[in-house]
């Protein structure tokens, strides 16, 4: 049976042995000699700087990591990053989706989706005691809004100049603020992409697996105008010149060797408490699991195999299956695992610590327990907040209470608006009300809305909202009959699957919204309040656990603090650096998953049939073994993908993989699946992340796909 | 893409490199040097003699191999051939299957299910002179009724001794013969059998899978009268002393070490032509998934859950399903490999070879032209033979044919009749007339036969039989609700499913069959003549096989002696050798089977639901390490299962896994899934032989099931 390792810094030694940790660049310095023991080969205080090699090469994409391999800008990400491009740019006549894409000269390149961007990070600094300066003596809500309106005045400032995005990120819970200041690139082009058949090999079946044989990589290109600067889309735009960028290695890596990666790690939980973690895998995962398979089973229902509107709603299906499966790997390897009493045990540990100081106890003594008196008030109504949350499916639904919100935020100065109703954030909520046609289908909204609506009339009467309650005709004996004839009259009389007709709808006023015929829009008036109170209650609740829980960090960092270790925050798509090695593990006793995957896979899975139609002409080369440059002689073969013990979740997809020279070796695109479980503990036994091995991708290039211009453009070294 | 070899004979270069080949034990000091090399480290010439130690202790119990291990007749086993054995014994109240068994003492054991047998192999003569003498110009049907009259008059001249079994096997084809005199014990005893939740650990689920973690071993007594000779059951037995046993291994294998089986495999087509091949596996074994499947089915509809019939029906399921899981893995492996390319390529290289000498040209170069034309000819009704074959699941037309052949049989004399209706016979067919209640239900029986009539009905006319059609009032508008009356009143009428009914008809005339009012019965006889005609057809074409074949095969061996390489033959179920190490395997790129797995494998593996419910104390010794006098370092653990590269098959079941110094190391029970295809081709790569580690067996004795009169009766070396 396996065991859970909370964290390095508080389970493991930290050092040769683990590789765990989510490390700020700044923190890195203080780890040299750990670093270098491991096999990093340039100076430590490199990679600690944002504005140095290879650091300045790592650029987010919003969502997604990348890096530029070219002092023209070019920039490698994975496949999957830039689906939503290609996918743009593709017609059934000029499939580049399923046939893939080179361009030949800049001239060919291709606009990427409406709203991409690259982002690049030019200074993280620490405003922490700009936040938090005033607002010693607030509480709760007034502490939560004081703190939105530090954010937001910071942000403000810092935006002031053009062409720049910045946001300030709360680290461990908000006991350190820093604000990131990133140059905004808004003209992408598509440069290159494989086939989907290489790109997505595997799809859906390999998601989250091993053995994996994926060349899960693409290409962009940063534009700028002439002046250097960013701007829209313009023929006259030139290419971007990064201050440094990647090379990319030819040689690649062996087992054992050290890697890094820099990228931008959305979301961890490893400091939640033993309460939150059993909450967690013992209700939360398993109930959204249901809703998920539930939701797929009724797309799938409503919109047969083969109709437009499946096509429509293939990518909720996906994303609904992803984290459905997500889910069910917590729950299996939850159950399989000690972790709920390591947790406890480490609480334990932590607490007698505490105690055994005067000084400490009156400084921490009450905060664990008064940080899970906060958190069993936020599970108080988790019941009815989960399936409010899941009706986001429901387009109409959210699409209305969106549209209702910005007018009355709009009455509002700028600065006191919710985040995302902003001035700033206007550019994306127009093309998010644009973009909605592609995905939606009357049928599937109301079919995904009344089983949510009936799973939410079973609730007790306490649970439920009169003012939803009243809006569907929700009564103690639910009549599913009734609204399901609601639910017909309302779809039939909206008109807000009109894009023309939201758009019109971000133009109008409160009062306009309040005599509108438009069931939806009504449905959003008459519930507006009362999702306020809520939504008031929840920062209020937010505000308190923003004060407790920094606390509760605080002691577990001064607990580290005395071990000697260094206790990294969880990740909150910040830039980031982890370490590790290239290595294999065993997912169960008597199997071991080798830390390489070769060409010869790919011809043994090959079934013809998506996802495993591996084009021709490459299953052609490997059954010639025409492993051309990229031979390597240990695995007879050329490498495809391999693992690593780097510390990665979601949003480090596209991290440039960096051996100890800082030249790139792979692309990072996936975990395992015994390591989805590691968002919320990293086990050095099974922790695991997928790369596209670099040398799969220049064999693809030079040998598939022909990309010589490319391959030519970029410093490829041994 | 995996390159399948056909055979180490012809394919590749025997030696140290394949462990291929399932060596008649004459065969083997030829090979003496190269079985040292290996790490035979006792004299070859003892492994080729069976009357001498290790090979007169392993013996046969009829589909199974097992082994003595103790001077007193303790024979060791898999659980699986013990099943019926240990099912026999149990009741409600007692259930020795889901609990254990275990005797203190000799008066605690209990008689296996009757029919039980253990088979002591004495003598093995070449007889090839003696079964082809005077034959040399007979052909079809007339040759092969010779060779089984031969074959009759040795038996029985070899029965003549009491207490003895008999049979001839033929080798090759019928290029040898050789007549095999066994002492028959009768009086056979249950001693031991760890629970099922040890012994059947991981069930269906894990059948031919790994990583495996199975303690599929059990244990028996054989008992004679007090003069030493073969007794029915009776108090006064006393426990068989063998000439010798196996000493059993404590110290057990590490990876790469020697190891070897003795034991009784049952069939391979290892020199099929790529005629047969193609045959084989592009129609029947896709046709026998589909019906294997579809019975299934039909079983789970007619018979649900929980009901009797059920029960009665749950062997025939696994029956069906394991062979439909077997063709399934044939099929896929064979979509994956290059096989009848190989053999093709093969074929060439032989007739290139017969072609280059006028002589040998002569003698073989008709040979396989002559053998496909036989083949073809044998499959031109074969998806009506297919439909007739399964036609065996139903048992009231079964039963009806063999009471109905049994009254005909018995008007010949005794030497002239049927194998399997001589009076040697006879005990064996009235236990199987006895049995059949256990595995009867009127309801499955009728639905099974219903589906494979309807699918026999829509066989072209040329291919139906007009008898057989008749007795179901099948016509070319095959009418399903006609057919259904006519199976509801034979089942209604008929009285076949009692067992007195069944035994008194096997004392009857063909007369009285004749003038029987038993639908079954007037099936039977009306079908019998078109049956008889079909056999003889069948025998015409075997008479014929039985020629060319040899001859076919003659030439492999002669083409192999050229070139230094010894040939051996099929597997017929009789003792072969066959050697090999302790070694992995990788079952696809970038996955490697680690050639142990350990006893926390069970604990990851156990949900407590079987079959993955190991015993509430085993769990709890292993999650507590108390791994006792068994624990490996290299592995931190007490080996469960290894795996090895030794040629077998079914029929291998229980045969011992002996180290270079013939002690038992462990119990081969099944093979990994990769390479069930090896019946018709053993590929280095990835056939592997499963075997339950001899110290996992003595480690739940000990310290599980406190076997500890076992432990002392055996000699344990270390």
């Amino acid at each position: 049976m396996k065991k859970w390792l909370l964290t390095a810094a508080i389970a493991t030694s930290f050092g040769a042995v683990a590789d765990e940790g989510m490390w700020q660049p700044h923190q890195l310095p203080a780890m040299a000699d750990e670093l270098k023991a491991k096999g990093l080969e340039i100076d430590v205080n490199s990679i600690s700087k944002l504005t140095e090699f290879p650091m300045n090469a790592v650029i987010s994409l919003g969502g997604c990591t990348a890096s530029f391999v070219s002092p023209k800008g070019l920039v490698v990400t994975n496949h999957h990053c830039a689906y939503g491009s290609i996918q743009y740019n593709s017609t059934p006549e000029n499939n580049l989706l399923r046939d893939g894409f080179l361009a030949k000269t800049f001239a060919d390149e291709l606009p990427a989706t409406p709203g991409s961007r690259v982002y690049v990070t030019e200074s993280v600094v620490d405003v922490t005691d700009k936040v938090k300066d005033g607002l010693e003596n607030k509480i709760g809500n007034a502490f939560y809004k004081g703190v939105e309106q530090k954010e937001k005045g910071l942000v403000a400032e810092c935006e002031k100049e053009d062409g720049y995005r910045c946001k300030v990120y709360s680290f461990h819970g908000g006991l350190e603020y820093y604000l990131v200041k990133q140059l905004e690139i808004r003209d992408v082009r598509l440069v290159y992409n494989p086939a989907a058949s290489v790109g997505k090999y595997g799809g859906d079946v390999d998601n989250w697996m091993w053995p994996r044989h994926t060349g899960d990589y693409s290409f962009y290109r940063a534009y700028v105008s002439k002046d250097g600067k960013p701007a829209d889309f313009s023929k006259d735009n030139v290419p971007f010149e990064p201050k440094s960028f990647l090379k990319v290695s030819a040689k690649g890596v062996s087992e054992g060797d050290f890697v890094m990666v820099a990228g931008y790690p959305g979301r961890t939980n490893r400091y939640r408490t033993a309460y939150e973690v059993e909450n967690q895998f013992e209700w939360s995962y398993p109930e959204g699991k249901v809703l998920r398979e539930r939701l797929i089973e009724i797309i799938k229902e409503t919109a047969p195999e083969g109709s437009d509107e499946r096509i429509k709603y293939e990518s909720s299906i996906a994303g609904l299956a992803n984290y459905a499966k997500n889910f069910t790997s917590m729950i299996e390897f939850y159950g399989k695992s000690t972790m709920l009493d390591d947790r406890k045990a480490l609480e334990q540990k932590l607490a007698n610590w505490i105690n055994a100081d005067s000084k400490r106890k009156q400084q921490y003594g009450k905060v664990l327990a008064e940080l899970d008196k906060l958190i069993a008030k936020s599970q108080q109504d988790q019941e009815r907040d989960l399936l409010l949350g899941y009706m986001g499916y429901s387009t109409m639904m959210s699409t209305a209470n969106r549209l209702y919100r910005l007018a009355n935020e709009k009455a509002l100065p700028d600065m006191e608006r919710e985040p995302g109703y902003q001035d700033r954030d206007m550019t994306r909520f127009t093309s998010g009300m644009e973009r909605i046609e592609r995905r939606y289908a009357a049928s599937v909204d109301k079919a995904m809305l009344a089983d949510l609506i009936t799973r939410y009339a079973a609730l007790p009467k306490d649970q439920r909202l009169p003012a939803f309650d009243k809006a569907f005709g929700i009564t103690d004996n639910f009549d599913a009959a009734k609204l399901n004839k609601t639910l017909d009259k309302m779809y039939a009389n909206t008109s807000l699957s009109d894009k023309e007709v939201r758009l019109a709808w971000m133009e109008k006023s409160v009062v306009e919204f309040n005599n509108s015929k438009d069931p939806f829009i009504q449905y959003a008036v008459a519930t507006y309040d009362e999702r306020m109170k809520r939504e008031k209650e929840k920062k209020q609740l937010a505000g308190e656990l923003m004060k407790v829980r920094p606390m509760y960090m605080d002691a577990i960092i001064a607990y580290n603090r005395e071990l000697g270790k260094p206790v990294y925050a969880d990740a909150n798509s910040s830039l980031r650096v982890t370490v590790g090695h290239v290595k294999g593990y065993s997912p169960e006793d008597g199997l071991y998953a080798e830390p390489f995957t070769r060409l010869e896979g790919i011809l043994a899975k090959d079934t013809g049939v998506e996802p495993f139609n591996a084009p021709a002409k490459e299953l052609e080369l490997i059954a010639n073994k025409q492993y051309g440059d990229y031979y390597v002689k240990s695995l007879d073969s050329v490498p495809v993908n391999f693992l690593s013990t780097l510390d990665t979740t979601g949003g480090n997809s596209g991290s440039p993989t960096l051996n100890g020279r800082a030249e790139l070796v792979g692309l990072l695109f996936d975990g395992v699946y015994e390591s989805i479980i590691g968002d919320w503990g990293y086990d050095t036994e099974t922790n695991r992340s997928i790369q596209v091995d670099s040398r799969y991708m220049l064999w693809v290039m030079k040998y598939l796909d022909n990309a010589d211009n490319l391959l030519e453009e970029m410093e490829i070294v041994n």
